[in-house]
């Protein structure tokens, strides 16, 4: 059995063997660039883990795990455009550092290339794997405008939050759990129970994700601290508050959410007070420990040695403590 | 044997029922928007058209050729952010009548939907239909990089320039006509030859839309006329007028390059001036002819009965006489 770290190694081992032509470079250093940003590499060493759990070759899984990797890239290149985000893990993204027009087909490029190591599955589940890989990016699509929409919407609902966040992000490391348990000739039903314990740690990660933006550690986390409270992102915490605020308070948080002259740091302290009172860090804790008890069900109800579900319960466990 | 407009009903019956989601809806009202614009929908009827010439099953080969047109229009959707064109086939294009996000990435999501079209090859081809389909995608981002790349460059040779519009547009027809080839399980000489068949077509028939944007009718182009003087463009005709032009004529032609305060259809009529004195349209026109005679030889050396080469004879020459 292979320690996390040991599949992280392969698979940075594997990212750093990609190959990608020089020229034209505005198209290919993009890539380089984004590809090489330190990251969590969570999806593709899902798919080496959940390969490895099914008595699966990881050998085997390692291409399409690496153009899950890939895919992840490309769609975080797009994304940080439609956001107008100025960093991403602490460094420039890459329509700063280039434009948005480079970010545009750079990102094109890479998921016609995410498409070409997915298709280096194995025969036997080709159509299966293809199939989830589209249906995933898809939803990842529709997550992403669903978000969008949120911001020009006056009322969301914590569900709606939570169906956009399991579009958005759960979806595809469900997806990679689901690829490694069919690569390695899982059962349909441990296929489902993998792909639901992903979809369910995916949802905890994103609501962690929220919670690390306003009481994480700036440095670790590697986005400005509060950069969600400046921009009036909605997230749980923020979705949580606009449900339960009440008298002053709601005058308040009204105001910082419309005046958009404010002092960022100012408005980020006024909001977290808000917030505190409110006690919403507790609630979106609360609910992120909920999603990852079902996660865990899922996960119990996989008929396999309990010794070998180690691996992935520790990496979920990782994933509810992390401070970035 | 199907005429050309026969396959290109059976096309436009394709798309009419390609079924996508309501919502949500800024996701999928542009990909409705754009492929209800009415457009030529070459590349389809040159996959179902290739794989009639080679005894195979057009039912077959029906759903990856939508999957090309949706692939087509995604590329249409990122180009025309890129290149800030307003009008698509006389119709506001998908980022002025939306937004740019928008267009990005309701773009992805036809690229995903036109990967699942693609999937809907016959097993026996499908890693062959595949690699191509992704191959020629590369490409393509790889020539609309070059195209714009070439637009900051101050010298580019008309080798260059047709090297660019080989990848931007020609290998995705030359790989339609060899998908549908595949599907038909021609022999790998034959596709070979009605991929160069089709690639030379291509370069031709781009030449020919340089031509039109200046020679052309505007109203049955469907795009401003001599946008491509206006923006600088650096087409077929603008390349070879900067290698040949001379004394004042030289110094003019910078100076309406350069000038970008100047009243746009005076720019059009000096510019056509000089292009007229050197007889610029003359050369584009040998070149484009030059390329049609070798796409005729390719599709000579096919061993297949001369009278099923018919359709695809008459669409090449449609291509070169056409007037939009």
């Amino acid at each position: 059995m292979h320690a996390i770290s040991e599949f992280k190694k392969t698979v940075e081992e594997g990212i750093r063997k990609l190959e990608f032509p020089n020229d034209p470079p505005y198209l290919y250093d993009p890539i380089r660039y984004i590809l090489a940003l330190e990251g969590k590499r969570m999806r593709p060493v899902l798919v080496l883990m959940s390969c490895e759990l099914f008595g699966g070759d990881v050998n085997k899984a390692l291409s399409p795990a690496l153009g899950l990797e890939v895919f992840h890239n490309f769609t975080l290149m797009h994304d940080d455009i439609m956001d107008k985000a100025p960093l991403r893990r602490s460094k420039a993204t890459v329509h700063t550092k280039w434009n948005s027009n480079v970010a545009i087909l750079s990102g094109d490029t890479m998921f016609v290339q995410s498409c070409q190591l997915m298709m280096q599955a194995p025969d036997s589940c080709l159509r299966d794997v293809m199939n989830l890989f589209h249906k995933t990016a898809i939803e990842v699509c529709e997550g992403q405008q669903l978000d969008m929409d949120f911001e020009e919407q006056q009322h969301v609902t914590t569900e709606a939050y939570i169906e956009m966040i399991s579009f958005k992000t759960a979806v595809l490391l469900a997806a990679a759990l689901k690829i490694g348990a069919l690569i390695a000739g899982a059962t349909a039903s441990s296929a489902e129970h993998i792909y639901e314990f992903g979809r369910c740690i995916g949802v905890a990660f994103q609501l962690k994700d929220d919670i690390l933006d306003v009481y994480g550690d700036a440095d670790k986390f590697g986005k400005l601290s509060g950069g969600d409270i400046i921009a009036n992102k909605k997230t749980m915490l923020l979705i949580t508050a606009l449900e339960m605020v009440q008298g002053a308070d709601k005058e308040e948080l009204k105001n910082w959410l419309t005046n958009n002259k404010s002092n960022p740091a100012e408005k980020v302290q006024a909001v977290k007070n808000i917030f505190d009172k409110l006690q919403v860090r507790d609630i979106a804790e609360k609910e992120m420990v909920r999603y990852f008890e079902m996660a865990m069900h899922h996960l119990d109800a996989i008929p396999v040695a309990d010794e070998s579900k180690k691996p992935l319960r520790d990496f979920a466990e990782l994933l509810m403590v992390r401070e970035a």
